[in-house]
């Protein structure tokens, strides 16, 4: 049996502008089928949280051997301990034919972009660039200095969004999941996948 | 002011297929917002049928005239009588920011595909191809001849899908009217798209 390879969905985008709150719309919502992939980490286990369901939890030493061995998507250091993508699960749950979704750091999404390419990159973009756009096109009242200031901060995320495939603006949290399905259900249906996936079953069938 | 061009959709696929069928769904369905395309023809005008409404209703030797002006996006003979998409109405409603939907044999759409190369082709697929694959991963009863009969005609369709970006296989009218919408909505959410209308904004914005 031929099984199509799943996708490997990449939602960043600048702090602050609700990486995490859409990712839990996502997978809230019933037809959501995509798997999540549980990140590793050196901090201290909070009360509640359980090993391989929050997070893997590891010492210090264990997470760099781990590092040495080229075992991460991405990893990262916030406040002295470390925080990665274990490369295993995701590489097995794709290839096994499901979708795996990471929401990440844009630091960690470059790293990710390196190792698969062929990764699906969203980048989650504030709400201001959609005001600036509102603004600029006049229908807005705002002084020149808070334009100015709206233009300096949408330049510096233009060029964040660079290495990304699709970009959603997060103004209302329902409208970014669905276009966030949307771009993975038209992503799937893309000629090269489904064509891929059909020259499998043929080559296979005359075998 | 500074408006985002409109998309060139698309949709074509074997005869037979449905395509049609698939065009009446995505516009009689309320969120869609496409233009169509009126087409050209030299065919006698049937009773209720109205110029500009239904057709454009030409002379033969009107028709020639646009062709040898290259007034034509693709044009085909059929039965004696030409059938053609004029080329004006798409660029300047696209300029215009709108979406124009296309529905087109396969003939039309490679003459599309070499005038716009940047509109989004979208094939729409017979369920053959979805039933193949249920077949040959064994869970269908079909004879050895029956399923090789399939795999020819599969071969022939992926032959066919080629110049396409898309492709939407054709089992359900409401399901390949709603995979075509997310299509189109996920075209435009990508980042070379978005980048630009932001990118003119800002310029605008500066002088």
């Amino acid at each position: 049996m031929v099984s199509d390879k799943g996708l490997l969905i990449v939602l960043s985008g600048p702090s602050g502008v609700g990486k995490g709150t859409v990712r839990k719309a996502v997978f809230d919502h019933q037809e959501t089928n995509f798997k999540y992939s549980i990140s590793m980490t050196t901090r201290q286990k909070r009360e509640g949280e359980r090993d391989g369901i929050d997070y893997f939890f590891k010492s210090h030493e264990e997470f760099e051997t781990l590092i040495e061995q080229d075992k991460f998507i991405e990893y990262a250091e916030y406040v002295g301990n470390y925080y990665g993508t274990p490369v295993d699960y995701v590489k097995d749950t794709i290839a096994d034919g499901h979708d795996v979704f990471l929401e990440i750091e844009v630091e960690g999404a470059k790293q990710v972009r390196e190792k698969f390419p062929d990764a699906l990159f969203i980048f989650l973009a504030p709400p201001t660039l959609a005001q600036l756009e509102e603004r600029l096109i006049g229908r807005g009242t705002d002084s020149q200095e808070v334009i100015n200031h709206r233009i300096k901060e949408a330049r510096r995320e233009l060029s964040l969004m660079n290495l990304y495939d699709y970009v959603v603006i997060n103004d209302d949290v329902d409208t970014a999941r669905q276009k966030i399905q949307c771009i993975v259900e038209a992503s799937h249906l893309e000629r090269s996948r489904v064509e891929n996936k059909l020259r499998k079953l043929l080559l296979e069938a005359n075998n």
